[in-house]
């Protein structure tokens, strides 16, 4: 039945595919995962935390009372129960979300490709903090953008910056909180001016939240979709809070807006899991997360004092670093000369792994930059790897 | 904390996205969902067959026995026994599928759209079948392409006809078992025909095949893919062989395309849930979708042979229709004038629904033309429903 062809296939491919790369990130997590690694490079969170009980009763309850349902195709939009849930969950200080405002999406990186396809044509601009998640910057390059890095000083992204470069750009990206990679968050103050800077320079705001819940002292920041509704794109996301692997996240947007991700997410793939979402909200409706995530802050914010005891005594003081009040992320400047790169390569064969800063930005790279996570690595071990990153570090000064 | 704003934004949306329409067919979903409906509309595979309590039961036993690897994020190419499995079930006659040639996609619709990213660029000329599934136009029109139209007759798409338009084509979109919408099937000769066509002519052949599982004589046709495996790009599914609510599907693909559309995947989503994948490993993998398959066959074969008895009996003889050996599908050609959207409308009247043919042509529509489902409708409402539709049609002789 072989049928006997000439040479194999020539392929053809689209322009955007033959700009597209691997994350960096993946492929560094390849090379790490070995059990003898200390790895400070993934952005995993913590499998310690994952509800595994809470999860396996509630997907033997949908599928016992709702099973038919749960397993037949559903709605593009999403579950609508669980879309109430996370609108009653956005509509704080007094704003309103509706639940026709929410999109369910197979975790929120398919957010960030489904804002790139309605929003970006070849070549437009588009605006991103100085580092930014290297994921965004990956979903987007997809659509052939120009981006341009907005300024950012050691409280975050500036807004007064935006005036100067905001012109003809269809979308500013930024995450708020607990920022990938570098573990900043936004002041009340800098949000407020963001939200009205972006509505008077007609700006579409991308307000990515994954870690938002994630803060040590339980205190929120206030949402910028509820300082203005009308102009802001908030993204959120069950991994960080429940578990990744069920891919399950969100989006939430001005109507003329999510009717157009709605299409998009159509022909994308039709719908994210029914089961996925009922079993979700079957986890939620009743307040477990009020008592689940205070577990995870205890458990991250009590490793991330345990990195940041052992890099003020073992990292030189010509390096500096932030101090995150939540999240997973530890961003670390060091003096211009050391290349983060190198700096891996060697960690590498002293059996511990970062991630290098470079790959965070989307024009001129910062190469003395590096990324830490703490989530996943046990406080003995953070303290005997930061002792030994830190004499490499030293030894390069 | 809410922010005084000027006007609400104003969206400049992407041209791609201007250009973006809903699907007609979930469009009159919304409709015909009423249960005093007799839905001959749907695409969707029958409750009935779902297996509910099997399905319960490999959840429980994942996530009793591995959890946490089960809710943690992935690898984007997907779960590494399961892509064994369905290279090994598509390794036939003698043709070798390798497992890193199958890529993991939440649900086959997925694949369409990364199959479009990764080929198409705006004005590339994509060759489909006439008329082709609604879906895979929907998905493949994001990237804008120019389709045409590849001639059919009877039996199917005519590989002849493809000398005289394959040149700088990008792909031939091909549903070779029980076609959605004709319910056609492509014989072994034109298969051949077809796989040393495209060979010779460099055209990159996309074998969709959600449905060959499903033929009523349990006989298998040869897969095109294991005619040439380094020139085909082979789709399938669970959906219709086990739930479709679950989301899961693979594209298996020569490597250098696989590769390239495991990037793609990579932006758009990270991966298909880990959950989903191990729980459908471990459903299938000792052999349950043998047992399972020939009872959806048998309820599927006789829905399809009591619409065609009522068919018979009631539809006029002007009428012609397509007699499918297996599949969800009947292809109804009326005579030239009768328009089916205007004879939806009149049987939406009289309670029921059918899908008019016109949405699945990608260039001039056959206007005359409607495509009936048989699949979640019980025989005796299948004959009412089909003796109704007859003295419509009738009507319009």
């Amino acid at each position: 039945m072989k049928i006997e062809t000439p040479n194999p296939l020539q392929w053809n491919f689209s322009e955007r595919a033959k700009g597209m790369q691997a994350s960096f990130i993946r492929e560094i997590l390849k090379v790490t995962q070995q059990p003898e690694i200390t790895s400070f490079a993934g952005g995993l969170p913590s499998p310690a935390t994952f509800p595994v009980e809470i999860m396996k009763a509630a997907y033997d309850k949908v599928l016992s009372t709702n099973g038919k349902v749960a397993l037949q195709y559903g709605p593009t939009d999403g579950y609508m129960p669980l879309r109430q849930w996370i609108a009653d969950s956005l509509s704080e200080n007094g704003a309103k979300i509706l639940p026709e405002q929410v999109l369910m999406v197979s975790g929120s990186q398919q957010a960030l490709d489904l804002i790139g396809k309605v929003l970006i044509d070849e070549g437009s601009k588009v605006l991103v903090e100085t580092p930014s998640y290297l994921g965004a910057l990956q979903a987007f390059s997809v659509y052939r953008p120009e981006f341009h890095s907005v300024a950012t000083d050691e409280h975050g992204l500036v807004p007064s910056s935006l005036d100067a470069i905001a012109e003809g750009a269809r979308l500013l990206y930024a995450l708020p909180n607990f920022q990938n990679p570098t573990g900043r968050s936004l002041s009340v103050a800098r949000r407020q001016e963001l939200v009205e800077t972006c509505a008077r320079l007609n700006l579409p705001l991308i307000e990515d939240d994954p870690y938002g819940s994630l803060s040590y002292t339980g205190q929120p920041s206030p949402k910028m979709i509820a300082m203005n509704p009308e102009g802001v794109i908030y993204m959120g996301s069950f991994s960080k809070v429940l578990t990744p692997g069920i891919r399950l996240g969100y989006v939430v947007a001005p109507l003329p807006m999510v009717r157009r991700l709605e299409l998009a997410k159509q022909a994308a793939d039709l719908h994210t899991a029914q089961l996925t979402q009922m079993v979700v909200h079957e986890v939620v409706k009743d307040g477990f997360l009020d008592q689940h995530i205070p577990t995870i802050r205890k458990l991250y914010g009590d490793q991330c004092q345990a990195m940041l005891t052992a890099m003020d005594e073992h990292f030189p003081k010509e390096a500096t670093w932030t101090k995150p009040d939540g999240g997973m992320f530890i961003w670390v400047d060091l003096p211009k000369h050391i290349n983060a790169m190198e700096l891996l390569d060697e960690a590498i064969k002293h059996k511990i792994a970062f991630v290098p800063g470079a790959p965070f930005y989307a024009n001129e790279p910062a190469t003395n930059t590096l990324r830490l996570s703490f989530v996943t690595v046990p406080p003995e071990r953070i303290r005997a790897g930061i002792e030994v990153l830190g004499k490499l570090i030293k030894a390069r000064m």
